[in-house]
């Protein structure tokens, strides 16, 4: 590195590579960049591979991976979160292998933030369908001695993406799938206290999810949990650049790349960032 | 080829590869199967890289035709058939350009047979975003001198892998869906008196969709279409083999290939196919 980009570096933050397997994981970004304004962003979302969902655990090792080797080899990240709950709960280890810089999945600090609010020692979780079967939520939470009983709800993403996040379908969609999901937990004696919302397209539908739980169950979003970590860990890095040396920029530093679908992508990124994504960029990882 | 070969293969009839991105072209492989019960049948679901329906031309037929390669120069398929409407509207030159064998597509039989029935000339299409944005239904309608008004439905696929094929949620969908589309074929002065199921997946919501459909609208399913199409075309070697050599099988002949998932194929297949799936064997095109 020159002297030029290593001050340049300096002088503008850390880069901080996003990941996901389409843009769901804006919201973990959005999240990101409202805790850490003075960062530098590059987001990949692996659209030409999406969903990883209903793929299997080598597949998407291997997709996950090399999405991870884009953002850290060609685009000089130095810390990685992977904003996607899939590859969170069956790519870490692979992805870690990949690349020599800290890696952050969501199930952690969503278990984490799960934890730490539970007083009955029980939460509930909604995800996709391969979080789900992976039981990574529920092997988390196990970690911190909290039950967790966990359902797929695999309508939800798509009613995200038709647009349909404050509509009456939407919202009985919701209620019959919580109600199956406090249904199994009374089966299994528990009294969960909080719901975590596994998968990066959820947070659009929080207010609806909020006007379904019972009294005295708290939501708890993964992606605000992760953005919470990360700004955590780089806190030294993130603060001593904002206190020395930079003014606060204009608008936040992100670059977005997608590796298909990139009209898609600008069309409906924005309503998962809070504003708009700009151009994306599009890049061939092969496959 | 052997004499033995030679003579096996001309006993059983002709072996006719059927290809989707997923598992929903098995509604056109069950269509196949009950007009032409004496062929031999292999299909192929691109589990690994779907849904299609959100990616870009170019990585459509590029995946479609390394799977027709397969079919065809792997598993000696002799005719085939893209059961999957996204592929044929966006990749029918790529796939016939790849293999040396004659190739039908569903859209073009879904038009002919919309065609053959609308008195006023006006259908209406209902399909995937990709194959909406294409509009291979409104061109093909339009060479037979038909209006065709289409319309997405991203989340009728969705609700049937979710097995709400006939569930209150799915029925109030379909309702707003074709509400929507009969205002626009309304606003655009057209009076429809069909409604082509342009997805495969769709054939199993018909009994809610023929519920939802005004009077004097009648439903065309494009796997049934394509069927007739199919045995028409090979109608001298099937009908060949039926009267001269072979007893009627015990049960189809059909070999299942996917590139991942291929669990999720047996549970679900067997919905679509009519009958139980059997064992899916698992194939890497790589990607």
């Amino acid at each position: 590195m020159s002297v030029a980009e290593s001050v340049t570096e300096l002088a503008s933050g850390p880069v901080i590579g996003v990941f996901d397997s389409g843009f769901g994981g804006l919201t973990v970004l959005r999240a990101l960049v409202e805790r850490m304004p003075q960062a530098r962003f590059v987001f990949l979302g692996d659209t030409a591979r999406l969903p990883y969902g209903s793929k299997s655990q080598r597949t998407i090792a291997r997709y996950a991976a090399e999405s991870a080797r884009f953002l850290v080899e060609e685009q000089r990240a130095e810390f990685l979160v992977i904003a996607c709950n899939t590859a969170s709960a069956l790519a870490l280890d692979a992805i870690e292998a990949a690349v020599p810089v800290p890696v952050l999945g969501v199930i952690e600090p969503g278990a984490e933030a799960a934890a730490a609010h539970t007083k009955t020692g029980n939460v509930m979780v909604i995800a996709t369908e391969a979080t789900v079967a992976s039981h990574a939520y529920a092997a988390a939470c196990g970690r911190r001695g909290v039950r967790a009983v966990e359902k797929a709800c695999p309508l939800l993403v798509p009613l995200v993406e038709e647009g349909w996040t404050d509509h009456p379908v939407t919202a009985e969609v919701v209620r019959i799938y919580l109600a199956e999901l406090l249904e199994a937990a009374r089966h299994a004696g528990l009294q969960p206290d909080a719901l975590v919302l596994g998968c990066t397209h959820y947070p659009l539908l929080r207010g609806v999810i909020e006007r379904s739980v019972p009294e005295g169950v708290t939501v708890i979003d993964s992606a605000e949990a992760t953005a919470a970590e990360a700004a955590r860990r780089l806190a030294t890095r993130v603060r001593g650049v904002a206190c020395e040396t930079v003014e606060p920029a204009a608008g936040p530093q992100i670059r977005c790349f997608a590796t298909d679908s990139v009209a898609k992508f600008e069309r409906l990124g924005s309503r998962f960032l809070g504003h708009p994504v700009g151009v994306v960029e599009l890049v061939d990882l092969g496959g």
